[in-house]
């Protein structure tokens, strides 16, 4: 018996099956388009993969969001208010509860990816830690005392408000809710439209990235500050700028101005703002940690 | 058999003991000074408590931060890199321990709080909250998954960034770490140096409110993007200043900016953003709560 796993991407759906999250064995990507159409392809990966390694242990979904994560609501398992206007009140942990007859653990794809880093990479044993994304948007998941943080939605922690010097950045921000909010002012498409050249075509040495550094870094101040994680993990697109890590963590040490007295911010900064060590397949091996049961660390 | 609690304040000690949370016996406050002449009075009152209804079940202790929270650390139980220099690297939790031959329950004063409002008061049955207090300074509590959040060290919630319009209020802001951080803008001092008045001498439609109003609301941002508290309780003394609820509400209401859909956020925000349903007494009883054994709600 193998288990199963949906990283389902607000651009992408990664689907996959396995014996374990170090046995991966096969795997296939198709972009997000409409939920017929993505679903379909979903069930004729798992269909395929039923027919070939026996039925599913367990299903994992972690879904773009925002996502209904409360059991006790009538759209629980549904995505809800995404802008993305035909994915908006659809039910997708249900969906394929019903299509595979067995209970699917459904979260959000930065939990899930939080998840998989607190069970086999950059967290492992930890119970405090925070997984950040810095992509098309700006989110994060998160663990306190072994538990994925749940409430009243989910976090949308990259909505966090940040400060900026209209004088050296006179660009107003991308967020259509919040215009310069963390996201508005430091996720790929506000970098494309500030420099007019996408992030990934910038110089190593180009100035966005102290920019750039300034504002995740002013991002990461809350997280410290309300949950005291032992580690925060920065993952997403932006990020594969590597020679961000290092400037990130020197505006974080600058804002946090020697308050909090701990050796994790200060000599141990390199081991406490890091890549998540699961790489691109955190995501993945998030719905694969959900599909196993992880999900109290 | 009672129960004891210390509320260990910054300015005021407040020390107590019990059968419940509904049957306070007897209690006796006096300044914080220094933590010879503090503990010797907390511990003549409990000498006289015991002597008078018997050994005590437990004793919970609140106290002022920051403090070493990790079981793991020869530090556990102390007080840390407080400005307050007499009290820097007290131990406090095995002092009491060793005095009265039992374990005590130790955690920060704001916690403490969090987890009596989790279990008597406003957060009643909730998972997922937070409790700030806003007066000599800023911080806060809160419990994630049922669990109050400990980590690397403890939240620092006073200390998020806000964003200050130099124009409207040239305050450069009162914080020695970070001048214009929440609490550097917020806090009691911050009020009085601005206004040259304390807050309690302000007028109820002084200009101070709708300022002091917008700064907390900018603070509870984070809380909400990080935590997704399913309701956030306002404490401490400039709270007392009850014009501020609405005008809080309201400010959050325009800085969310319609991002997050949920009915708590928007018509429900009356029974969201809520003073402590304990009142006063959130402190003290918080010191019970953590003897009871109500560390995990």
């Amino acid at each position: 018996m193998i288990w199963g796993g949906i990283e389902g991407g607000g651009s992408k759906f990664v689907c996959a099956v396995g014996t374990g999250h170090h046995d991966i064995r096969e795997e296939v990507r198709f972009p997000t388009t409409t939920p017929e159409e993505t679903f379909r392809k979903a069930c004729h990966f798992f269909d395929r993969m039923i027919a070939k390694y026996g039925s599913l242990k367990g299903l994992g979904i972690g879904s773009f969001g925002p996502v209904d994560l409360n059991p006790k609501s009538p759209k629980y398992g549904f995505i809800t208010s995404t802008p993305k206007l035909a994915w908006r009140g659809v039910e997708f942990k249900g969906f394929f509860e019903r299509r595979y007859g067995i209970d699917v653990s459904f979260d959000t794809d930065v939990n899930a990816a939080a998840l998989a880093e607190g069970s086999w990479g950059a967290a492992k044993g930890l119970k405090n830690y925070v997984y950040l994304t810095i992509g098309t948007g700006v989110g994060g998941g998160g663990v306190v005392g072994g538990r994925l943080i749940h409430g009243l939605v989910h976090p949308e922690m990259g909505h966090v408000i940040i400060r900026r010097d209209k004088e050296k950045d006179p660009f107003e921000g991308a967020c259509p809710f919040h215009k310069d909010c963390l996201e508005g002012m430091a996720a790929g498409p506000a970098i494309e439209k500030r420099w007019g050249i996408p992030g990934e075509d910038l110089s190593e040495d180009h100035e966005a990235w102290d920019l750039e550094a300034d504002y995740i870094a002013q991002g990461l101040l809350p997280l410290l500050y309300v949950l005291s994680p032992h580690k925060i993990i920065l993952g997403g697109g932006v990020m594969d700028q590597e020679t961000l890590f290092p400037k990130v963590r020197k505006r974080f040490i600058h804002y946090l101005a020697g308050y909090i007295e701990h050796p994790a911010v200060k000599e141990g900064i390199d081991d406490y703002i890091v890549p998540p060590a699961l790489g691109k397949k955190a995501g993945i091996l998030g719905a694969f940690a959900l599909a196993m049961g992880s999900y109290e660390l």
